[in-house]
This record gives structure tokens, sequence and C-alpha cells, in this order.
């Protein structure tokens, strides 16, 4: 059904959607290429290409129909996720393809929105154009495993990083903990808070760290800047059209004061408290949110909350006792863990506070994603399985 | 120096030494082939080979010797160690290579003991013969890490061994642990077990688990056969000619009891008791050490007495306390963790007791060796860095 051209054309639309990973939330990130065979040459021509970058910016497919113009007519075009078929923000892109008179539609995903999947490719059909959907679908899917995620269940996907010594410690009885990882861990977590489109964490955390919880454009790895496709906006302090992760503080306690280093940096900022001071500058929003019958926040209704605000991804830096209740909670659907070369003990403190457990069958099964070294620490990445509740 | 050549039959010394490493101890595994260069042929022609395969027995190179009779004149030696120049309880190899009139010996370590260092190249050298050492010295210095760190020392190398989940956590609270690594992992220590000289653990840890810490035979990776060399010894339940390593238990409670199963199976014990009760069998020998200020056995002086007892390698399988002591007092010089992809929680049993930290400075700092997976389980493995005292 797919040819090797094909995987190769498709290759290059995803790595065009990924130019769009750090600024298109909530939308996906999309890449499109429209390619024709030049009988003559006797090999494939691109007549355009084109990605999406921004909410309410065009989609990828009309940057690519821009470039191509009316020599589309009778070509194929490549998109990593099926044209929209509703008119949004802008106008349908299945009806842009449909006028540009291309001859066939290759998509990756099919869009994972209940109310969309299937009627982009259904539109191009019933105009007579040749649609097929599947090729390099999980390359494309994993672009977007956040906005697929909520477009299926409403909520955001959620990640929990933490970073530990070998024996699994975090800190010291003392509270120390700097540094457990090295700098390339942290430059990497840079990467993950750029690519969310939300930082979870809490009141302990901020305070005792003092933490930014932002992204540091000058602490970001090259690999972003070559994944954007602009090395020119990086290095400097500032690239403007990156975006600030919403970061989401737990405040139920309403400890959190302004003078904190938080609250001075750029980007807005959500605290979830038990009443609204009115002591913070218009970049933060305070918000009540019901609490659960412990007096702790509803940590369901929370992420309801979020995914009502369209966060697809949510990258959770938290210490034993919020990670061990989102866990608890099954809430968590990704760990990613940094765990550096070194030996802490037992009296330093653990990574996760969970309900103490009686038997082996109750622990928390992971299955692995990744196993790789940053620097001279292991950053395993692995999905969690939690039990089916019977 | 070398050529490729010299590589390409040391590295087949090296694999003849391997076959050693099940039964060699208190000696050396060593492996030896002797090759003459055929003019007429225009290669090199392989007249013997031999290994090391148990103390007493011949040592490598006079198997190799006998295999190529009067052939070995002018041929060349490859030797993983430097061949003795001392009459042990079998005659010096230098001197049988010196009688069969080889042209040249090549070695790939030197030996580690003091007393035979440089002696035989020496002996070889001043015979004539043209001595050459340092080929692929770490290869086969690998395969006698416990004999080279002995000979420097006059102590065991010990390896720790530990299996936890990914927080760090060997048991529940309430000591069930079986099983957290899976059956892959399991049968990876049967192997580590059969190259050790001796096995450490501590008496909670035979009493909880009831464990047997002994090989079976039928349960060691197909590996072991493919190193050992012969196939048909394995696989049946009983493989004699393997050794069962030592058994020693710290017990200086002596709460052991001769109903536990560790006393019913084949191989020697090593009881470190407070006092000796006489009620043990003839494989067990009670034994008294110095005890610590604390109260508790002094390591050091186990160590010394495993030194002296010809122990090379010591593989440890230990709780939180003892793993915790033997890292405290830096006797620890490798760390093996199976880490299985489970979260236990931070009420779940950590890996070490050790004091309590107060500056980061004072962390454990470790060597990453190895990275892979055994099976399902990431085994981890690392050198300890201790810091050194000022």
């Amino acid at each position: 059904m797919f040819s090797a051209q094909d995987a190769r054309w498709m290759a290059r639309a995803i790595a065009l959607a990924r130019r769009g990973c750090y600024t298109t939330s909530p939308n996906p990130a999309v890449g499109c290429v429209i390619v024709k065979h030049d009988r003559l040459l006797g090999e494939d021509m691109l007549l355009g290409e084109g990605c999406h970058r921004q909410a309410g910016g065009p989609h990828a497919e009309v940057f690519a129909l821009r470039q191509a113009g009316a020599r589309a007519e009778g070509a194929t075009a490549y998109v990593t996720l099926e044209p929209c078929a509703h008119t949004g923000r802008t106008p349908p892109c299945a009806k842009a393809l449909i006028d540009a008179k291309v001859a066939r539609v290759v998509v990756a995903c099919v869009d994972a929105n209940p109310q969309v999947a299937g009627k982009g490719l259904a539109m191009l059909e019933a105009a007579g154009i040749m649609a097929q959907a599947g090729l390099m679908a999980e390359e494309a899917q994993t672009l977007n495993t956040g906005f697929m995620h909520r477009m299926r269940t409403g909520l955001p996907y959620v990640t929990l990083k933490l970073a530990a010594s070998l024996d699994g410690r975090t800190a010291l009885a003392n509270g120390q903990s700097k540094w457990i990882t090295g700098p390339h861990a942290r430059r990497d977590v840079q990467r993950h808070r750029a690519l969310s489109c939300a930082i979870l964490s809490g009141a302990d955390t901020v305070i005792m760290d003092n933490a930014s919880l932002n992204v540091r454009w000058s602490e970001l790895p090259a690999s972003v800047a070559s994944d954007y496709g602009e090395p020119e906006g990086f290095g400097s302090s500032t690239a403007p059209t990156l975006r600030q992760p919403l970061r989401v503080i737990i405040d139920t306690r309403n400890r959190l004061t302004p003078s904190l280093k938080l609250f001075s940096l750029p980007g807005p900022i959500l605290l979830l408290r038990s009443h609204a001071s009115g002591d913070f500058n218009e970049q933060v929003e305070e918000c009540v949110l019901p609490l659960a019958p412990d007096g702790k926040l509803d940590l369901s209704a929370l992420m309801q909350e979020l995914g009502r605000r369209q966060i697809n991804h949510l990258w959770v830096e938290a210490g034993a006792q919020l990670a061990g209740a989102l866990l608890g909670q099954q809430l968590v659907h990704e760990l990613i863990l940094y765990q550096a070369p070194k030996l802490m003990g037992n009296s330093a403190r653990g990574l996760f506070n969970l309900a103490p457990l009686t038997d082996m069958s109750q622990v928390i099964d992971l299955e692995w994603q990744d196993v790789r070294f940053i620097g001279n620490d292991l950053k395993l990445s692995a999905h969690i399985r939690y039990h089916i509740e019977p």
C-alpha cells in the first residue's frame, strides 16, 4: 500500500511537524509535504512543504499548498495528521486539498478527536481523491502524545519526572539535593519542560528549592534548536516565539508569597489555593478547587480543570508526597527517572510516599520505554501499568 | 609490537582461559596457544592449546606443550598470564617453555603477585626467548579480577549484589520480596555465584528467606556451559567438576540451627559465631572472629580471614544492614544492582543502612561499568569510588 518513496516523504513531513512541538499547543504539531512524480526525470519532485507553528496560524497543509501553487494539481500530499474537515479558527484543510486538486493524500495518524476522526479522509474520498492513512503512524503519534490523549479523554497526559541516586534517594535527610544529577540531565529536563504545556509542582518544592520551574532558553540543549529548525533564535536569553509552559503550583495552605523567584520570571502561573488572596500580579491566576476528604487538593478535579484549559501534556516535578499521591490515584501515565551514579543510604529521602503495600501483587508495574545515558546519569523512561481494579 | 594475527591467537587463549573460571580457584584462570608460521602454506598453524582447570592440575602451558610435542621448537606461545618461574605444586612453566625451545612468548597480563611479577618473563629472556607482555591485558585481567586483587592486597575482591524496584526497595515493610526480579536475573545471579570463590550473607537473610546460597547447576544460564566448554556436563542436577563456593554466614548471635535448608545442601559453610556450638555436621566450620566495638563482627578481620583462606572473589548477598556496614567500612569494590520495573513506595525497605549524611559531598560516588537488560530487569554494574580520607 505504501512505497519506500512514500516513507521517505512522510519522514520529511514528520521532521517538519517536529518544528511545531514547542509552540503549537493546544493544537497538535503537524507537517505536510506535497510531491509530484516527474516522468521525464523519473523521480519525485518536492513542490511544497510546511508545518503548523502556532494555534490560530495557518495549518501545515496551507503552507505547503501555497508553495506548490497550481502545480499541486495531480500531486500527492503527505500529512502527519488527518486533515481537518471542520471550520475552526481556519477553514478546513481537507477542502483546501480538494480545491488544489491533489490526486492522493497520505496520512500518518487519524485524528484522535472523536468528533473529527475519519471525517477528513471521508471528505477527500467523496471528492474522488485517493486517501490512505497509517503510514508511520507510531512516529507521528509520539509527536502529539498529549494532544491525542486529551482528545480521547479530555484530560492531560501526565509525565512524572524524578531525579534520584541509584538507591532511589532524592535528597539527604536535611533536604540537601544540589546536585544529584549532572548538567546534561538538567538540560534534558529543560527540553522536556519546553515540550510541555504545563508544569505541575507543589508549594514545598517551590519553597525548599526556590524553584523557577520555567524554561530557560540559554539552558536548552542543541537538539531543541535543531528540532525547531531556526537555530538563530537560540543561545540568546530570549526566544519569544517559544512558549513558557503554564506553571501550576499546589499551594492549598496559601504559603507562597510574591517575593519568591518563581513570580519574578515571565510566564503564566496557576496557583491552587484555598482562597484567592489578590496578592499577586496579573501573570498569576489564583484558583480555588474542591478539596478531597483528606483535606488535600482533589487531584482528579485538578486534571479535569487542566483538561478544560486545553493542557495536552503535563510535566510534573514533585516531592515524594505529591508524586506518591498522583501515582496512588493512578493519574500518572509515564515516569522519567534520572538516576545518578551515587548512593545516599536509607536515611536519605525516598521517591514516593505510597500507602504501605502488604502483598507483592500490589506493587506498581512499569513497562520500559527507554533507557539511555544523559551525560553520566541514566535516564529511565517507563509507562505505568496500573492494576485494573476488580 | 603485536600483529593482528597475535591478537587473534591471544583471543583464542583468553577463550580457553575462560573455561577455568568456574574451577581454578585459588589459582587464576589461564589459557595457552602454541602456533608456528608455516612458510609453505603462508599461514599460522595451531600446534597445541590448553587451559588450567583445577589447582594442583597441570597449567595451561603444559597442556599446550604436550599437544605440540617436538613441533613447539621455534614456535610462538600465547599465554594469558605470565608463565610462573617458581616451583609450586607443579614445576615452573617458564622452564617448560624454555625446554621446548619456543622462539617467542606473548603474554597478556604480568602476574599480579609481587613475588612472581616479571620473573617469568626475565627467565624466558635469559634463555634467549623473545618475551612480550601487554597484548589484550585488560580482557585477560577481567578473567582474574579477584585473583589479581588478592595478590596485590591479600584480601578478596568484593562484589555486592542487590535486587530492588526502580525506587530502590528490596522488600515490602512486612518482608515480602518474592519475586522482585524475574527468572533471567535470578539465573544471572546463579552464574555470578558459580564464578565466585565464596558467598557472604547474614543470618537474617538466611532465616528470612530460608536461603540456600548455593549454585544450582540446573539453573545456570547456557552461557556458563559455553564458557566451560563441555556442554554435556550441564542441564543435569549434578556437575561435580564445578565448585560450590564457600558459603560464609555471619551469625554472631548464634541463631542458625542445623534444620535450615542451607545445611542440607552440598558445599562447605563457614559460620561466624560468638562461640562454636558443635551442633553442625562436618561440612560446617564454626569460626570465632573478633567483634568490633559496636558488638558487630569486625568486617575487616573477616576479609583478612577470607584472604588468608585464599578467597579471590567474594560475592555478597546481604540485607540493608550488612550491605550498609560493608559500604560504610569501604570494603565493597563493585556493586551489581538488578532493577525491576516496579515501584514499591517509601514504606518498603531500602537498600543500605548507612550512617546519615549531612552534606552532599559525603555521598558515595559510583563509576559505571555496565548497564544492560537481563530479561525484563535492568542490570547495573558500577565500581565504588570511596572518597580518600584526608
